[in-house]
This record gives structure tokens, C-alpha cells and sequence, in this order.
């Protein structure tokens, strides 16, 4: 598992976007995946705060990496976000949790929380999972 | 009303994170609000597409343009996303409509297509709109 | 087509919640489905407005109806729902009208009104397309 | 604390959608609240499964006696439903628990079960809550 937990960082390695605005992963586990981004002025809108496409592209990111560690090749069919709190500076961090997988559906919970540890904003996300073998993917990206 | 258009074009040149992602107003009626980007490897994912939270980024962006352009100071509550196509290459395009306007709640729909015009994503927001005088916002900001 | 209208109605006539709920069938064409309901008392909340499982129930019913006359077979995956106003009295409607279908995915919007034409709720609906011919899901229901 | 939630118990027996539908409180703490609701063969669509409009109108009315009995006077603003396995007979069990509350809005999960403890569908419901005095509200009602 190990091998292909590196497999799967390695193939998000390759996310520029996530690049772009500084998502970084920090934690892959069964349980949860954690992104983190360092709040700089690009990623504030015209009030000061950190713009909710901002925040939308960490919590999905966080998704992207967890359902594709937990069930290679799943693609997200919706996100929702409800935005709670406005984040101005520091750093935010995304946690993603699987609610539930049942066949080709898989659904996670995904929080973003400010360096103070407020919520910023609450995300769920609804992934197609594809028939894929687990190794086969990791070797074809 | 073109002094107000102007304004809100002035504040959204504020929008940091439109600017990191590329997005750009083309245009700005009491019918829509188009939102454009040119696509370039920045913007990818891991496959090759258009990441999910840059479709997302350009869509909200546009929605947030048009719902202070008619009513000011409305805020994100909520956004919905809905995956369609992938897009690759390119531009994409984000056109804006309000639904809906009933007290403090204005609801749009946003579509984003790519240079084909194929539907790539079709999100809905949910906008508070606060208690603020038009002119009186455009001033303070 | 005509014959396969009827095959659709005639299944939904065996939908036993909609029935419950008096949600019915008012109109079936290719551009959208119609549902009404009268509102009695047993459709209200306890601040006697028309409940919210009411208003997405209908909403949901239509959705489901235009779906499946549009391609046999679809299940909902996922449903989201904007309220705008309370309803009272009278009678809501659902008008349902698809706004994309790509591969296997379809998207409605349903807007459900009262009887004075003002809009009520903004519904959402994403379904999943199954891989069915149209005459053959007719006869197996 | 008691005398209160005797009272939200009493103005949600005035829900008459509820009623109708046949969803019964079964629990209400600080925690969760759990919502109930025997499936008989009204509640049925045409596949002989819950309909989609039952399985919303549980989970619904779980987040509706969450949100008052906590934080009185909230209103639904947005619900969102994913729907993950079909349900047939025995009985359904929507089970609300708070995600978060801030200042006007307070955002709950709510998980529907069958009776094999098997996840039928996931809700998010976004609230808002309105600037009322519980003991007058539940006086009001």
C-alpha cells in the first residue's frame, strides 16, 4: 500500500493548477487526506478575504487525492460548498473524510478550517468510481 | 447605471485570485456576466485536463461579478458544481444568469463551456444579499 | 413516440408517493414535464406554509418523469434544492426542463411555482443514464 | 432545557407533511435528532423502491427539529441530497447531526439508513437563523 500511496502523490505532483495556488498535500491515509495552502495577496478577492474559488480548489483537490488513493481513477461528478466564515490570512487546511462508497459512488465530507482552527467553509463532494485495478492505474500515469 | 457598471468592474480588477487563475470579465449587462480564460498548462490536472477547481473558480468569479453588479454587497453562500465534459485546451467561458431575486436571497445559474461551446459544467449559487446602498458601496470600496 | 409517452405516464401512474403526496402529471413533452399539486392541509408545516419535503417532492417527481421519457432508465444521483419563498394555499407546480446530457449524465433544472406564478423553490437534479433501449424498459414495467 | 424541547416536540406533532408522510421523532438531544418513518407501499415509486421525495422528506424534517430545537426560528435555505443505495421495505431511519453554526447559519449532515444499517442517502442543509428569543418563540408557537 505504501508503494501505491506514493504513486498516487506522485501523479498529484503533477496537478499544476494545484500548483498554481499552492495546495499542498500533507497527510494520505486511509482515514483522511489533508492539503494545506500559505494565504498570499493572489489569493484574496477585491474585500481582502480569500476568494471562495480559492477555497473551493483546496477542499477539491483534498477529494481528488483521497478517492483516488481509496479507489483509483474516480472522477468528481458534483461539489457543493457552503462558505461559513471568511479566512484573511495565514495559512487554510482541507480535510477530506469518505462519508460512504457503495458500487461506482463515493461521497466525502471535505472541512476547510483557518489557522485559528474556525471553519471556513464545508464541502461535499460526489465521485464516479471507475473499473480500474489499483496498480494497472498507478503504472499508466 | 454605466458609472455603477464601472465601479464594479474597478473592484472585481481587485480580485487578486481572478487575476492568479486568469480570469477576465468580457462583459457585464443586467442580462449576464461572462467570465473568460485562456487555458494554458497552469491550469491543468494530473490527466491532462482542465482541473475541477479552475472550472469551479472561473464559474463563482462570474457569478460574484453579477450579483453585485445587481444588487451589492451580496455574498457566496452556497455553490453547486455539476462535472460534465473535460475540457483541455483552449478557453473557457463562464455566462451568468440570475434565476431568482426574493428578499435577501438572489440565485444564478453559470455555465461554462469550452471553445466549441460544449458544456463543460453547470453550477448554481446562492447569494445573501445585504441591506447596502449602490452608490454608497461603489464609494467604499 | 406518442406510444412511448403513454408507456411513461402509465409507469408513473404507479409511482404510490407521488400518489400519496397528489403529485400529478400535467404535461409531457420534449422540451419539459409539468407536475401540479393541490395543497391541502395535510401538505403544510407547522407554521402552516407547504413543507419543504413537499416542495422537492413534487420538484423530484418532475425531474424523475422528464428523465426517463428523455432516456429510459435514469436514476437520480443527486438533487439540490434553493428555497426562495413559503407557499401556502392554492396549488404548486414543477416545471422541469433539462439543460444538458452528456454520456451518461443528465441535468434538469425544475423551478416549482404557486398559483400566482411566483416562484417557490429552484431544484436542481443530476441523473445517471443507463444504458437501456427505450422500447425495452417500456414493456419491462 | 427540558420545557423546551417538550415544546419543539409539540409545534413538529403540528407538521402535517410529516403526518402524512409518516415520519415520527424518535430522539432529539443536543447531539441528534432522529427521525423515523415505517415504509409501507405508499411510500414506493414505480420500481417498488422508496421514492426519491421520501427518503429527502425524512432527512428534511430531521434537520428542520435539529435546527429549531437548537437554534429556534431557523429556516432552510439550501438542502442537498446524494443518493447511494435504494431502499425496499422495513423501515428508514434519517439520523441529523450539526456540522457547524455561525453567526445567521448553522449547516447539518443528515444520513438515512435501512434497517440494516445500510447508508440509503447523504443531506447537507444550510440554515438560517433568525434573531429570536427561544422561550418566545416556543410561547409564539
Amino acid at each position: 500500500m505504501e508503494e501505491y500511496k506514493q504513486g498516487v502523490r506522485a501523479f498529484f505532483k503533477n496537478d499544476k493548477f494545484a500548483e498554481l495556488v499552492g495546495a499542498e498535500i500533507v497527510e494520505v491515509t486511509d482515514k483522511c487526506v489533508v492539503v494545506r495552502a500559505k494565504i498570499g495577496n493572489e489569493h484574496l478577492n477585491g474585500n481582502g478575504f480569500v476568494q471562495g474559488g480559492m477555497l473551493y480548489s483546496v477542499a477539491d483537490f483534498a477529494f481528488a487525492v483521497l478517492a483516488n488513493y481509496l479507489h483509483p481513477a474516480s472522477v468528481t461528478q458534483c461539489g457543493h460548498i457552503n462558505y461559513i466564515r471568511p479566512a484573511k490570512t495565514g495559512e487554510i487546511t482541507a480535510i477530506a473524510r469518505e462519508t460512504e462508497r457503495a458500487g461506482h459512488t463515493c461521497i466525502s465530507e471535505v472541512i476547510v478550517k483557518d489557522d485559528k482552527g474556525e471553519t471556513v467553509c464545508i464541502c461535499n463532494f460526489n465521485g464516479f468510481v471507475k473499473d480500474v485495478d489499483k496498480l494497472q492505474w498507478i503504472k499508466g500515469v
